[in-house]
């Protein structure tokens, strides 16, 4: 890889990249031929970032370069360019925790605020995939690799406190796409706020009560608190099916530009709700009854894989890797002690499904009330069928959140969305 | 306040520190008359540091150097400098917090790591006055508002979730001390370690139950991944009676070299400890039946009041200082919203003393099983009598950290501990 902190920030449109590129004689080697030839087209359809892919005659690689300020809103909401810096460093740490399961990077500029990396191709974005009932097969295994192994190597369960404390302190200064979160998954959908969007007007109702809920208040707050203040591990911040890239053999993680030290369950989290309204949004997509059954039996048996087969690698790391502070061998030796620390292990898991299971529901209810929205459910043309399948998810999403101790496997989650698959709200008979 | 970064490090004895503060013409001043003439006194009794007393003419100070090894072991035990600096920091944030609860900063001298205050004058080592049975009516008054504004105010109840990650990074570096307190409080007393000592042979039979005592081991592991890895707010870090001076009318909070951002729990668990354990010591100490009975139960009366006081002084700025981004005001509104964000608080603080009483009982502990022991203990000649108090003590802390549940007030505290006044272990029928 090659570096380069040189030269004021610009955003390079297609000419400019041209000449930086050019300029650069790995990247120039690995793309090949004249660079006028190259063929560059913008594809960013993220919120926040330019993206580029760039193909020449031998290879091709993408460009992301971050703006000053968050795309999908505007320049009148300014975001820093340092979230590259941590984009970047993420995706190294990652690199080389979940080898094979992140884009190659090529290249970075801090002071653009650019990164080139591998193209990834054929892949796609999984949340299309989605959209259209594929079945990506090798999902589960390679997302809880990448969760397992992120996650447990950055925790107190692998590293020194000192280390620990060195790696909180190295991301604290991307507290700006920190507050992204706070704001837009932990507080905006519940109360009144001017970027709050929903199908109106059938959720008019639902959403009115989400801001009366003080029970859902509570528990959105305790999970908002937790986001904030327990660094247990490196995460990726952003964990939804659009940072996932995969064709029918891969699986690739894109995007840490969210990544800070936080509680493990929102990445998790995120991975399980993404799953789950894939899963509500299908019957919106079905143009015939039963038509994407075996896709959504899929997602179900998938969403159960990713919490069972992501509990079994975390605990074999635990097993096998602990060379952390934290649960120190020396207190536990002996067959008693080994058996209380594995207990303890357990205990470990159970809390943190708990934490799981609040956080994806957080996820899934800002994706139907706040700013950002899915195409998963956005896609469903017809508003009233959207609706219906919004309101499935967020009548999970609110057991999740406020009742979360009767969900106590994987299984508790998957019945009670398979219950709700074909329930009716009150507005669907209007 | 001067201050001075210049100046590669060297140990200031007396004759150079002399010529140091001569060199200081606000401290100069201030000491007044020749300096030639200032009486210079080395009074560090802690484990840590150099400190002087300097008197003038006029006035005195005191004078803390951090040496680069930990003094009560020596040079083999190598410990950052850059403490000095984590101190200087805290203490300049407690002032601003607590003002008039800590010693006025005159200067600091990074390289040298060294630190001028006001001399606390005639204010003694809180502990020493507890051994001798003083009373310290203002005791439990002032150390609830340090506490309560020191933890309130670096909290992310009153602190934006941005300015809280700045002060975790800003303290990170401290780790050095950090691992101090993981090792000696939260891992060793637990374990066969060279640096562990008790009071032998009567609590032999004591210290290896505890190595088998794997529900300890359990619940100080889970105590010790709360105080790694739960950046609650700004600790001082090592809250014990020799970090406080008293007069009977004033309290000084002194030396927050272990500062970083912790579990609250810690630091208002370690004045209960070290109050309970003046409980327990007194008895070794009376030369008369019930000589000390008026003392002790101040002393019971000011743990409770330490808690009570620090929880409700705690609320009260929650209620009227909540600018924080934890649990926003916007979430809470109307009656029914005010009504839940009351209960909250309440579980919150309810939460707060559970961790209270177990970080308690682990200050508890370490005090007897480990390297550093107190003065209310070891003051008492007759090594016999020593270890009944200590064993008193110890099963109150066994009981604090393995069935914290059971403690539900802190007049449970106080009860079991005055139950325990004259409780007779074996050995003392031995």
């Amino acid at each position: 890889m090659t570096g380069d902190r040189a030269g004021d920030y610009r955003i390079l449109h297609e000419a400019a990249l041209r000449d930086y590129l050019a300029g650069l004689p790995d990247l120039k080697a690995l793309l090949g031929g004249d660079p006028a030839s190259w063929e560059i087209t913008e594809v960013g359809d993220g919120n926040l970032n330019l993206v580029f892919i760039v193909k020449g005659d031998r290879g091709g690689v993408a460009v992301k370069q971050a703006l000053p300020y968050v795309r999908l809103v505007g320049e009148s909401w300014p975001l820093p360019l340092s979230r590259a810096h941590y984009e970047y460093l993420a995706l190294s740490r990652q690199a080389e925790l979940a080898p094979g399961l992140v884009p190659a990077l090529l290249h970075h500029n801090e002071k653009l605020a650019l990164t080139v990396m591998e193209l990834l191709e054929p892949h796609i974005i999984m949340r299309k995939g989605l959209v259209a009932a594929t079945q990506y097969p090798r999902f589960a295994g390679d997302i809880t690799t990448f969760m397992a192994r992120t996650l447990f190597f950055t925790s107190d369960l692998a590293l020194s406190a000192a280390e620990k404390k060195e790696g909180i302190a190295a991301f604290a200064g991307n507290h700006a796409l920190c507050k992204i979160t706070e704001d837009l998954i932990f507080t905006d959908p519940y109360r009144i706020a001017e970027q709050n969007r929903w199908t109106a007007p059938y959720l008019d109702g639902l959403a009115a009560s989400l801001r009366d809920d003080m029970d859902l208040h509570v528990a959105i707050s305790r999970l908002k608190l937790k986001f904030m203040a327990s660094p247990e591990a490196l995460l990726h911040g952003d964990l939804h099916t659009g940072s996932i890239m995969v064709t029918g053999s891969q699986t690739r993680v894109i995007d840490p530009e969210f990544a800070f030290y936080g509680p493990m369950g929102f990445d998790v989290g995120a991975v399980l709700a993404n799953l789950l309204m894939a899963y509500f949004a299908s019957a919106g997509h079905e143009r015939a009854p039963g038509e994407r059954a075996a896709f959504e039996g899929w997602v179900l048996e998938t969403v159960e894989q990713v919490w069972t087969a992501f509990a079994g690698k975390f605990l074999d790391l635990w097993r096998s890797h602990a060379a952390g502070d934290a649960f120190p061998a020396s207190l536990f030796a002996g067959e008693n002690g080994a058996a209380r620390l594995e207990a303890e292990r357990q205990a470990y898991m159970q809390r943190l499904f708990a934490e799981t299971v609040g956080f994806a529901a957080a996820k899934i209810i800002r994706r139907i009330f706040g700013l950002a929205h899915n195409i998963d459910f956005e896609l469903i043309e017809d508003p009233k069928k959207r609706a219906i399948s919004e309101a499935r998810a967020v009548r999970l999403a609110r057991a999740m959140m406020v009742e979360t101790g009767a969900f106590r496997t994987i299984a508790d989650v998957t019945g009670a969305a398979r219950k709700l698959r074909d329930w009716m709200p009150e507005f669907a008979n209007g």
